[in-house]
């Protein structure tokens, strides 16, 4: 059966809602082969102290395990806020063909916001990067996480 | 004991050179926290068939268990060859201190080369970069990796 952005990006958010369930930072990727889902990851970093341990990076390692390669040529990658550097690096370094995000990150987003991607010249692969999809609900997310760790503080 | 850049790079030099003994792209990466290593790992992309496992990713994952915190700020990062984007970023979100590299990377080098990391605003921590040290040896290194992997394949 033949899903749709839309599809693929609920997976993740309902992953980005697990993490703030377990109080991380609302990120949630999964990562699509032939339409078929091959990997699932939340952003887990307080519970690991692994600052790596960022949804996509998470993702991608899990891809390269099923598909018992490094090259993840063919698959896209959905996540509910922008990738930062790191994630984006490792996007490249997979060969990863499409990204697909909902929020932008205006602290750190390096595919479109604080670094644009394509304006960077001699990398030998570029993935596709379409933005801005469940926006509202992935950007959501993180609000009310940031808005409910802010009252813990001052409560 | 007091040790200077030289001893740390010679320490990840060992590391890529094993690297080299058993196929992979000769990269090696020590993690010094208060003159002490705390991480040392190589290259092991082709071995593990992951995009992720570049020498400073495993060694920052390492140093993290290590110290028990993703936080890495007071520590130096030595790599023999100039961090590509991901890596890159994983020293900005481990907050690492200091990165000193060796040879320059043209074809990817995030820190100064394809991309020089002080022209991007809006991070949250920028490490001090120094690059060069034991540039040759560095460098020599990953030449000869590669005209051997040539010559086998013209063999």
């Amino acid at each position: 059966m033949i899903h749709d952005d839309l599809y693929y990006m609920d997976k993740a958010i309902h992953l980005a809602q697990h993490a703030a369930s377990i109080d991380e930072v609302p990120v949630g990727c999964v990562i699509v082969c032939h339409g078929q889902i091959i990997a699932r990851a939340y952003n887990k970093k307080e519970h690991s102290q692994q600052a790596i341990d960022h949804a996509e990076i998470r993702a991608i390692a899990q891809a390269s395990r099923r598909l018992k390669s490094w090259r993840l040529e063919g698959c896209t990658l959905y996540v509910t806020l922008e990738p930062c550097m790191m994630c984006m690096g490792a996007i490249i370094q997979a060969r990863i063909e499409k990204v697909v995000y909902g929020a932008s990150d205006p602290k750190g987003g390096c595919a479109n916001t604080v670094l644009s991607i394509t304006d960077i010249h001699g990398f030998n692969h570029y993935p596709t990067i379409v933005s801005g999809v469940r926006q509202n609900e992935c950007a959501s997310l993180l609000k009310s996480y940031f808005k409910s760790k802010r009252k813990g503080k001052t409560a």
